[in-house]
């Protein structure tokens, strides 16, 4: 796909932006803040940012700040989910909390949070006026708030045999999608689009957001642990609530899912009972229904995403290029 | 006091404010996250906010926003840093992970963050301008920057016999002063206040904030554990090396110093072990070279609060008293 090569260049604009902004002493806590930047990503929310900013008429290096941003933003909540998941890999290297100690990675998160704020602001010497800054400003602020009470509402959700697969939409449309959508809008805002271009972006991103969050949580189950870049299994290890065990919870007999619950969170569980349990999952048709369900987001997001309209057509293809990419992901 | 009746009324503001922005789902994230709000606090840095405003030529009602940032930006560094001392009580109350667990108390400290950033654009609705919002949120990050430094680097402090007292001032201006600091200045660009009166500010806050956390440390070895709000000897049992250990250690003996190091940051020792270490900190000389010291920077503290000029010459004494309450608390 074309956006690749162009999503390369941005990543490499984006580090060095955020290796020129977040410097400083002392060095625990710097080398720990920059572990996961350091061990690679994919930087989709960046490429969704500048692209966001082209489509609504802004050049790409006016979003450079914006789109490092929204890339420390996205960190700093990987860095502390991974604690509360007791996650011990993430990008093919030990998490933070493994390498420097939860206290270390608490602060270490904590320090991300505020350089996120430290990169949007340095818009200003990039020529963007005091006003659209203070609007993206707000964006990223409620991004973080709502993915906070994502994450909240999902370590609220309990493992029970039947769970309301709209809680898991409405938890997963914070948790994760929110903040993609916001990555489009502050990229419009700084750019200075209007109201209605910012709300189809948001409106696509949401959706995509959501397929994005089904397909990893089905790669999650199936997927190459090195591609993973963590152990498989983990998601039934940690007793998530992903929507695979959540159909299947919902649609098992009363002795497969207790056995499935057993397991679920359990993390003394060895490997042939996460097998186990993952085979109940597998035989219970939950990949199939997750896939059809990532599947109609999926077509929600790309129909939004044909609607926007754009003086930059390259910017406007690559966008749709991103969606597409987001919802059929299998890495 | 004069500033004691006023710190009333603007405690009242400044919590109204907090109770109207900070609302949302689900319950336990927001219970958490006001947990400390609801329980008191002394509201100290949205006094020097405010102060700080009408020094500069402002009213008091533009800053409430920005006090109510303050306010929450410190909260959030109080429940993120129980977790890390493993505090058990705070202003009378069971600390925020005691009562709803460490994963509930990352992602409140991590609300109440955002939540900081959403009072202070709320400024907007208060009449000041976009150019100062901008300059304010830059204010607060660096504070926040500057916290998470200074949160590292007492973490980072060893438990060893001989530390630098320079080491652990440095520690404190960022830790404890630089947020002070942050709140006279973030009151002054609110209001429009010059460079001068900014830097004089911020000076006096700066050495304020160092006396202020000496006593801090005098009053958790001497303190009474009703109006402390927690445990006397927690400092002791969770191993930190206040002003009092730093100056024991370089001065005892070898056998006494072995004894305090022994007894500093061991979870299980009891109440005998932690009354002998005490002792060994107090027959050292550490209270008398530690209240010196906190008056050397308490009178600088002060000198430079009286070099401040204003029209407002109400605001100019209340902001002498409250450098002079911050100085010399016993609470």
């Amino acid at each position: 796909m074309k956006f690749l090569a162009y999503a390369n260049k941005i990543s490499k604009k984006v580090e060095d932006f955020i290796y020129e902004v977040i410097k400083g002493e002392p060095k625990p806590l710097y080398d720990s803040a920059l572990h996961y930047i350091k061990a690679g990503g994919k930087r989709v929310r960046p490429m969704i940012t500048v692209l966001s900013a082209r489509i609504s008429g802004g050049s790409e290096e006016i979003a450079i700040p914006g789109a490092a941003a929204v890339e420390v933003l996205h960190t700093f909540t990987l860095v502390h989910d991974d604690i509360i998941d007791r996650d011990e890999f993430r990008r093919g290297v030990p998490t933070v909390h493994k390498v420097w100690g939860t206290e270390m990675a608490i602060v270490s998160g904590d320090l991300l949070f505020a350089y996120a704020y430290r990169c949007l602001v340095k818009s200003l010497d990039y020529g963007v006026t005091v006003d659209r800054i203070v609007k993206a400003i707000d964006m990223l602020t409620d991004a973080a708030i709502t993915v906070a009470e994502g994450q909240a509402l999902d370590m609220l959700l309990p493992v029970v045999d039947k769970v309301d697969v709209n809680k898991y939409i409405e938890m997963v449309e914070k948790k994760t999608a929110a903040l993609f959508a916001s990555s489009a809008s502050i990229g419009a805002v700084l750019a200075g689009g209007n109201e209605d271009v910012i709300r189809r972006l948001r409106e696509s991103m949401i959706n995509a957001g959501i397929a994005f969050q089904i397909r990893d949580d089905i790669l999650g189950l199936l997927g190459d642990e090195k591609i993973l870049g963590k152990p498989v299994f983990s998601d039934i290890r940690e007793g998530k609530m992903t929507i695979l065990v959540i159909y299947a919870l919902n649609q098992v007999d009363e002795k497969k899912s207790k056995r499935l619950r057993d397991v679920l969170g359990n993390r003394n569980a060895d490997l042939s009972e996460l097998r186990e349990a993952a085979e109940i999952i597998k035989l219970s048709g939950a990949i199939e229904y997750a896939e059809n369900l990532a599947e109609e987001y999926a077509k929600k997001a790309i129909e939004i995403s044909k609607t926007l309209e754009s003086e930059d057509v390259e910017a406007l293809e690559m966008f749709k290029e991103v969606v597409e990419f987001m919802v059929k992901r299998n890495y």
